[in-house]
């Protein structure tokens, strides 16, 4: 590596963003150069610059790689292509559904700006997706499953919490243990819904609440709740406070696969996270580094994690990732 | 992807070969077009085309990619430049303190004569070499632990079969739990060669041999085991053949790293293998995709899994694998 260390910007400085900002002190080839907010700068805690995210015109010069930060429902549909028409950019755009759509509109604002964008990293999508794909074309013959948890579901933790009588709630998100260890034992089950994850919420109540109402609200919720096994825990504030306001997440991809005459090949991809958003933004700026490198080749457009080179996320040469990592 | 087929060749029909073999007829992109063997070819028992190596030389315009099946001791470090400055090849030397020797002569060769090569692919070099780059990549701080097995070691087979009054021997090597399970809940111990591996053996004696004998020589031969808790069983040879026949191997690649203040992540990449040797070779095949793919772009020289896009191993198209897979 130069001495030149490559220059990022943050947008958005949420859980993410603070985690990237921890991430990049990790890596000695990277300075932090500004965060980019849409709230007063002053009001914001940190030792970095900070601008108002009108001002980013500014920094187009100053910076390597901006990484985005924003949410994947309103900000990065609209950040994601109009950011990418001025930097070069990386993101954790996370909803399955839209991203050919999200790919294809920022790959038309970076080819025609002459910039490069990965979007999609993080750990789902991003290293779970790397591992489908990775073990579905080792193993063409054989199920893929992908568990999620223990962690923290947001979106089911706000549905509890617009619960009447909920005060406050948060739903863990739990791999059935029996059917992980079929799985890893060769088996290749058809699972059902109920049959691959358990749901664990625990809540607050407000004053008067019918702790059976709620409780029965919740297991029958459609959708969130009625097709899972689902149990609900009533506990008080302090204790919410203390043993869950940890942000931890992680899960399971495992590839069943057959080769030759029914011969039995399991692969696993596990991650056991304590906080989901400081590693997300560790996934982040790895790849920002591979964007840099992108960049520098002259290569444009919208890439995934499919598209890249492993080697080129670390700051490692290759000829010394041959020597000790291979 | 086009209705051409990826035609491919065999270097060397062992255990690999017979693997490669059974691995192409998963893959409906590719197809088998001819087994080259040192040996005299009406021996080799396929369906396939077999022909003497000697012959190698009437294939160049009929073969996309050549899977070398040799081994790294011997055929490899001799075949692995010679054929790459005749065909785009892809193979698994794993020989790791080799490898930068080795990828230079290949490196060499094809590009003298317009070659790409994909070398030390497999699991180990390769998936665990992915998995080591990716993971030290996105957690700079933490430690990364490599466990091997449960599995037959085939160097210290060889090893107790030298062994005086032993008749025939079967060494399985398998990750120490009590260890593996400290570095799941996130230690970071530092583990000695003893505490990382126990050393299982499996003998049949010659007649007379004397069993304490044979069992304090295994157990007390340097280098191979007396760095390790080592047990010898002696068994029957009805016994040995009905249950130490197969090749399992496996193996786990763990990264203990921490991010922000002190938060522990955890990632894991767990292979359980019943047959090494047709994992192996499904490995290879993947690759032999990705060589077809960088060989029509035009690229040359040797390159290893950490050069090579994720994307180029699967038969599915890139917005395919955006749609299903990201």
């Amino acid at each position: 590596m130069s001495d030149k260390k490559i220059r990022i910007g943050i947008a958005g400085y949420g859980n993410l963003g603070r985690g990237v900002e921890k991430s990049i002190a990790q890596n000695k080839d990277m300075s932090l150069e500004v965060v980019f907010t849409r709230r007063d700068p002053s009001s914001i805690d940190t030792q970095a610059r900070v601008e108002h995210i009108s001002n980013i015109d500014q920094y187009r010069d100053k910076i390597d790689v901006l990484i985005l930060c924003g949410g994947s429902a309103t900000d990065l549909p609209e950040q994601g292509p109009a950011l990418a028409a001025k930097f070069h950019t990386v993101d954790s755009f996370d909803t399955h559904a839209r991203i050919p759509e999200y790919f294809a509109a920022v790959d038309q604002a970076a080819r025609e700006s002459g910039h490069v964008s990965v979007i999609s990293t993080g750990w789902d999508p991003g290293l779970f997706s790397l591992n489908r794909v990775l073990m579905e074309s080792v193993l063409p013959v054989g199920e893929t499953y992908t568990f999620w948890g223990k962690g923290v579901s947001q979106g089911h933790s706000d549905a509890i919490r617009r619960v009447k009588g909920v005060k406050y709630g948060v739903q863990y998100t739990i791999p059935n243990e029996q059917a992980v260890e079929r799985i890893r034992n060769g088996e290749r089950p058809e699972l059902s819904t109920r049959e691959k994850h358990i749901r664990v919420c625990y809540v607050t109540l407000e004053p008067g609440a019918d702790e059976e109402a709620v409780r029965r609200e919740i297991v029958n919720m459609p959708h969130y709740f009625a097709d899972y096994d689902t149990t609900v825990h009533v506990i008080s504030e302090e204790e919410m406070k203390r043993d869950h306001s940890a942000m931890p997440h992680g899960g399971i991809v495992i590839r069943c696969g057959v080769t030759g005459d029914g011969t039995n090949q399991v692969t696993e991809f596990n991650l056991k996270l304590d906080s989901n958003p400081e590693f997300t933004a560790s996934v982040l700026v790895a790849y920002a580094r591979a964007v840099y490198r992108l960049a520098q080749e002259g290569q444009i457009g919208a890439k995934t994690v499919f598209d890249v080179p492993i080697g080129y996320l670390s700051p490692k040469s290759p000829d010394v990732l041959r020597k000790e990592l291979l």
